[in-house]
């Protein structure tokens, strides 16, 4: 399978180790927007400019869309999608039904495949919470994210005046998982859920009770949050807080039996180093089912609630069922 | 959907109870090799005799197996198949392909759809390893069952002259998990990864000692292990040894990015009060599949590997994106 990156941050060069690696797949190319001889791929890739996609479009079975979900993949997977197959990992909860239809309707018109929202959350953690909802009808649905850097909230830090440079890390409380876990289904608010780690390198001379108070009280990211603020170097944090790793759990706790008489709990977790290398090896394996579902006829927008599972594999439905059913 | 129950046992009490919580299906019958007049359902569903089966066939939607791995099932899967649609959990990995091509080959004549192996080993575990397999490729898998049940040990021991019952239990070491969890990648040995605990009844004056040299010796069973036996009477097996709990976790860990730099965990656990409710929910679901992918012109064997994961939930694939996307 010929497979290119459009789009080459954090997530492009996930996607480029992962198909690297694929033993089913060449990388072909690397689009962008910025200067292509700006670039420097980890691999001997070429790197192309992102208008040049529909002159390769042809010699390419699915292009990995990398950009971000606020601005890039609401006119990029539309758009692309009416050339090749696509992946993406748009990942705005809300808008994923409006994004879904804009990319059905581009790849039905082309007679392709393009598959939103891989990755992990949305994804796998999709995945966990059909999957544990199907087997377990009556119960509770808790996901807890983190210990993990959020690079949204890390840049609203940023934005603050006197804030030279920030890492925010989301850390699940303990105590709300194990009784999650326990089984007792308890009514957790967002404040029992998580807490918010900030570490933070301010201007010389700023006010950092100030930058404190703006952190703590900002609306929607840390307001509702117990959050603590840290004042580090530039140094500690390049040094401590270069990585971005993440992970997780879903948890579905309920009962079974017509009494609901049998405790049952299903527990997904993730512990990732690299949040977008692993995002970016799971795009990658929806890029392979893509193609695959191309192969078979099919047209339009999928996610990965509706592919079976072992098109994300490069072994065989034989293969699988011998070995790993 | 019309859903009837071949075969009455625990697992068949688990459908039971899933199918009549199932908002979109409707328990039509079971069908017995027994006196249907002898059992008696903990539904008021009608039982009918196993051998009247093809009479009911056109009124019936999907017929959820409930017969043992070793004898039942491979001949009664296909058998069906070639009338209704079917699912079963089909548990012997060994000989997996071989039943799946003698379903195949039924349901593919008849036009109907078997989904074999359904449950959660085989089945969710098989997902998990599925799914982790493909985000991951460069690592190992690891699945430990337990604290849980087996009932092919507990009946091993039942077979050993001087026993009146017994009740066996497998659990994980959780060492090895740890190290697992870790990122170890450890080798370990079946010794290394469970033990076993042996609850025994002996007849009155029995030989104990010959008994546990018995059961920890008897090859395939528990000579790979370390096993404890404890004798008691069969007041407190029935007291505290009454159910069939299990459940158990499927890891894999491995490494992602160019030099493998990048230390990466995925781990899938159960924790169930009753295995046989339990997998009695997951065939339920799974007989939801069925049915749609009839509806849908599809005919011939499936695994739950083949099956996409929306077409177990009883919402929509528009509810699924809009609320556990």
């Amino acid at each position: 399978m010929k497979v290119a990156i459009a789009g080459y941050g954090n997530l492009g060069r996930g996607v480029e180790a992962a198909v690297s690696a694929a033993p089913d797949m060449e990388l072909s190319a690397i689009f962008t927007r910025r200067a292509p001889d700006s670039l420097k791929p980890a691999t001997d890739c070429p790197v192309l400019p992102y208008s040049s996609i529909a002159d390769h479009a042809a010699e390419l079975d699915v292009v990995v869309l990398c950009g971000g979900s606020a601005t890039d993949l609401p006119t990029q997977t539309p758009e692309l999608a009416s050339l090749v197959n696509v992946v993406d990992s748009f990942d705005t909860h809300a808008k994923i039904p409006e994004h879904f239809a804009a990319v059905d309707a581009a790849a039905q018109a082309a007679g392709t495949i393009g598959i939103i929202s891989c990755g992990w959350d949305p994804g796998l953690f999709s995945l966990a919470r059909v999957y544990a909802g199907a087997a377990l009808p009556s119960g509770a649905d808790y996901t807890f994210w983190g210990r993990g850097v959020s690079q949204g909230h890390s840049d609203a830090i940023r934005r603050i005046r006197g804030v030279v440079d920030a890492r925010q890390y989301t850390v699940p409380v303990p105590q709300a998982m194990e009784r999650v876990r326990a089984g007792e289904q308890p009514e957790l608010s967002t404040r029992d859920k998580h807490t918010r780690e900030c570490f933070v390198v301010a201007e010389e001379g700023a006010d950092l009770a100030a930058i404190e108070e703006a952190i703590v009280t900002m609306p929607n990211y840390f307001a509702d949050y117990d959050t603590t603020v840290t004042f580090i170097s530039q140094e500690e944090l390049n040094r401590e807080h270069a990585g971005l790793p993440h992970g997780g759990s879903v948890i579905r706790s309920g009962a079974l039996g017509l009494e609901g008489e049998f405790d049952t709990t299903i527990e997904f977790s993730l512990k990732l180093e690299s949040n977008p290398y692993f995002t970016g090896s799971v795009l990658t394996a929806a890029a392979r089912a893509a193609v695959r579902l191309f192969e078979d006829g099919q047209t339009g927008a999928r996610t990965m609630l509706d592919i079976p599972p072992a098109l994300l594999s490069p072994l065989s439905a034989e293969e699988l069922r011998a070995h790993l059913l």
